[in-house]
């Protein structure tokens, strides 16, 4: 056998022989310390995308990626560890929700999110639109947070998994994003650092998700869970539909807002009702996963009843609290940030919403300044977008679709051409896809 | 369309589609003044290595390399000028009588070469174990020798098609090699920067070249043709075997003398035939091609009769004269470098040559110095090896088949289990491949 070379390494997964754990372990580590040039690694995760990794290959990638940076080990906080991950989406703030209910139920929910990025939005953007909210903690504060508290919500520190930044990075600027066993890699390896016990995930499928078929995405589930359980964490997937946004809000403030809104248990929009059946089944996955309940209905059953009790709100406040978030805020809720500029998008013609874009009302958002194109950018909390009527629901000409706040200045014709894009309106009623598609 | 990033040329690759000359151009020309970073070079590479490139895309990119540089245009200098270009073996000298002999028979040969990398040799190299001859030449120099002895064989400059040479070091250490979209932009965008008119290239297939199936040197083959002749020069292209040494020595000085010993018109060595009649036929094309003779039978006739009335040897003097190399070495190749350690290698057993492991034969060359790991290794040009015996030839036991000559204190129990290694005998004669398998 030839002596380990980059280039070797290269070749070997160019035509399409499975790389060892040892020779995964070499290019990885050499990538870090200097061994192995950036130009080397990209063509080498080029290759990979076209010749994909096993499953073997994949638990060896992702291990080495995980153990790069620091662990974390829960394991004297007591209670049953379980976190949930999305793929992402548009609207997509189960988190916000699930995370204080899961802890009402029961569970310890340690959770590193990410920030937005293109036409998905992150929970820490999310967060941080509730004044003084911090999502950067040392070790030891997110440790008595989760304990005291029950959830806690952080960003990932520098020190975990520091192979996934660099290869994120490089993916990002050279068409490697969208390859599973490297998406694999890089969800898990954050995911485990932070010492969860278990894992349910989120697969979005839709146009607002990055899986675009049902077909990418059932494979991508299956490998999450495959990995998952090699590495010792035993995990579920819920393949979701993403063909419109979740929810009636996107944007941060007002995402923030929706999920209070839900929590309060004040009236629900129809809008909203995705949103809280998700988050409810997701947490029943969670419960299931933690043996806290016997079986996915009782986990339903005591998610439902710690949401409509108030329990999830409580635990909520208390989050908010802990992490230096503003109580009067969330309390009174129209005190988060708001854009200035209200735009009311009507109805042209009578019919059904029968498509929403939703990459494209993403990247509306982005455009507004409420999400970023490049991870340096910042983002304005209180542009966001409000839909009253989603999939399926019979409109007027004229009736209100969605409520929009802008920035000042911001073009409103350009606005209503974005949005009239986006949402198709046609005279006959379509099907609407099931919000959950497939259970792993 | 999406405004245009170097990410998005790498997806547009990856995904399958054709690139458009503005996109290669502007991804090429960024490469070079830093808006495309190394790390998107290498993945584009390996897209490209795996969804290959359209003949309007070849030519493109070979378009914006040559562009790249400085070209030559020699329509200054009188007659046809026509050069040949190998993809390179092991013995393969056939460049250091071809230029003279074309020259002879009235061709101008404006020959930029390379030097060997890896187990192929390179016509610098040899040339350099001349004492004195010089392949470093500026254009005027270039143009001087070009038209005053009929060739001038010098070494591509830094000024010629820098993009290739971006490239080519990217790909080196990255897997991108074996790339036939690649390596025709790279051959191409040398050869006609400088100058030439016409273009004879000899493709080897074997044990020794880079191609190693006849499938794939046949691509390779139509596609430079094709690509030569879209940018307006002329080309014709021999499939050649190299599944044996060409000729019978291997390494620099000594190929040097038996290119001496076939242009001084000496008693041909048995196993020095393949490369005298190889010669003869690519001169025949490159007169064909540059109309000196009416066709390729006629090509023939006057290549052979140059040969054997001495005119060849008669150019190669004015040649070496020209370029500053000694002729006292070149009228006496015994005083050429020789390496002092001296050992045949003997035949184990009788029966006949059946196979050669002709690259491992031109590895074990660079592993006694006589060739390059790296481009910046330095070569010993007394090393070599003398075939006298190769395939089909029957053997008695302990007759000798090679005579090394090894730098002193080298592993001659080392040699002697590689020679084995790479050279089987065995009792039934096989099949010996024809020395040219098609002409294009």
């Amino acid at each position: 056998m030839n002596s380990l070379t980059p280039a070797w390494v290269i070749q070997r997964k160019r035509d399409g022989h499975p790389l060892s754990s040892d020779e995964l372990h070499y290019f990885i580590r050499g990538l870090l310390n200097g061994d192995v040039a950036d130009y080397q690694a990209t063509a080498f995760l080029m290759a990979v995308f076209f010749r994909g990794m096993n499953p073997e290959e994949t638990v060896g990638l992702t291990e080495i990626m995980l153990n790069s940076g620091e662990r974390y080990n829960l394991s004297h906080i007591p209670g049953p560890k379980v976190d949930k991950h999305s793929t992402g989406g548009v609207g997509d703030k189960t988190s916000l929700i699930l995370a204080p209910l899961a802890a009402a139920c029961g569970l310890k929910v340690p959770m590193m999110s990410g920030r937005g990025l293109g036409h998905t939005g992150g929970t820490l953007d999310k967060l941080e639109s509730i004044p003084g909210f911090s999502t950067s903690m040392d070790r030891a504060g997110f440790e008595s947070v989760l304990s005291n508290v029950g959830c806690a919500m952080i960003g990932q520190t520098d020190r975990v998994a520091p192979a996934d930044k660099k290869l994120y990075a490089l993916r990002d600027v050279t068409g490697t994003v969208e390859c599973i066993p490297l998406i694999v890699a890089s969800i898990l390896s954050k995911k485990i650092s932070e010492g969860t016990e278990g894992l349910v995930f989120d697969v979005k499928v839709g146009s607002g998700a990055f899986m675009k078929t049902k077909d990418q995405a059932k494979r991508l589930a299956k490998m999450l869970i495959q990995v998952s359980k090699k590495l010792g964490v035993p995990a579920r997937a819920l393949l979701t539909d993403m063909s419109q946004p979740l929810g009636y809000a996107v944007g941060n403030a007002v995402e923030v807002r929706e999920c209070i809104a839900i929590m309060r248990n004040e009236k629900c929009a129809d809008s909203s009702m995705d949103l809280k059946e998700l988050t409810i089944q997701l947490c029943a996955h969670m419960l299931d996963l933690g043996r806290v309940t016997k079986n996915l209905v009782e986990g339903r059953k005591l998610a439902r009843a710690k949401l409509a009790d108030g329990s999830a709100w409580k635990f909520f406040e208390k989050l908010v609290e802990a992490q230096g978030g503003s109580l009067d805020a969330i309390r009174h809720p129209e005190k988060l940030p708001q854009a200035p500029l209200k735009y009311v998008f009507k109805a042209g013609k009578r019919g059904y919403v029968k498509t929403m874009d939703t990459e494209a009302l993403g990247r509306l958002l982005v455009e507004m300044g409420g999400g970023r194109k490049k991870v340096t950018d910042s983002v304005d909390p209180g542009v966001g977008m409000i839909f009253h009527r989603k999939l399926g629901v019979k409109l007027q000409s004229g009736d209100a679709i969605a409520t929009v706040f802008a920035p000042s200045g911001f073009d409103l014709a350009h606005l209503e051409s974005k949005l009239t894009d986006a949402i198709e309106i046609s005279g006959q009623r379509k099907p609407v896809p099931k919000l959950v598609l497939e259970e792993f």
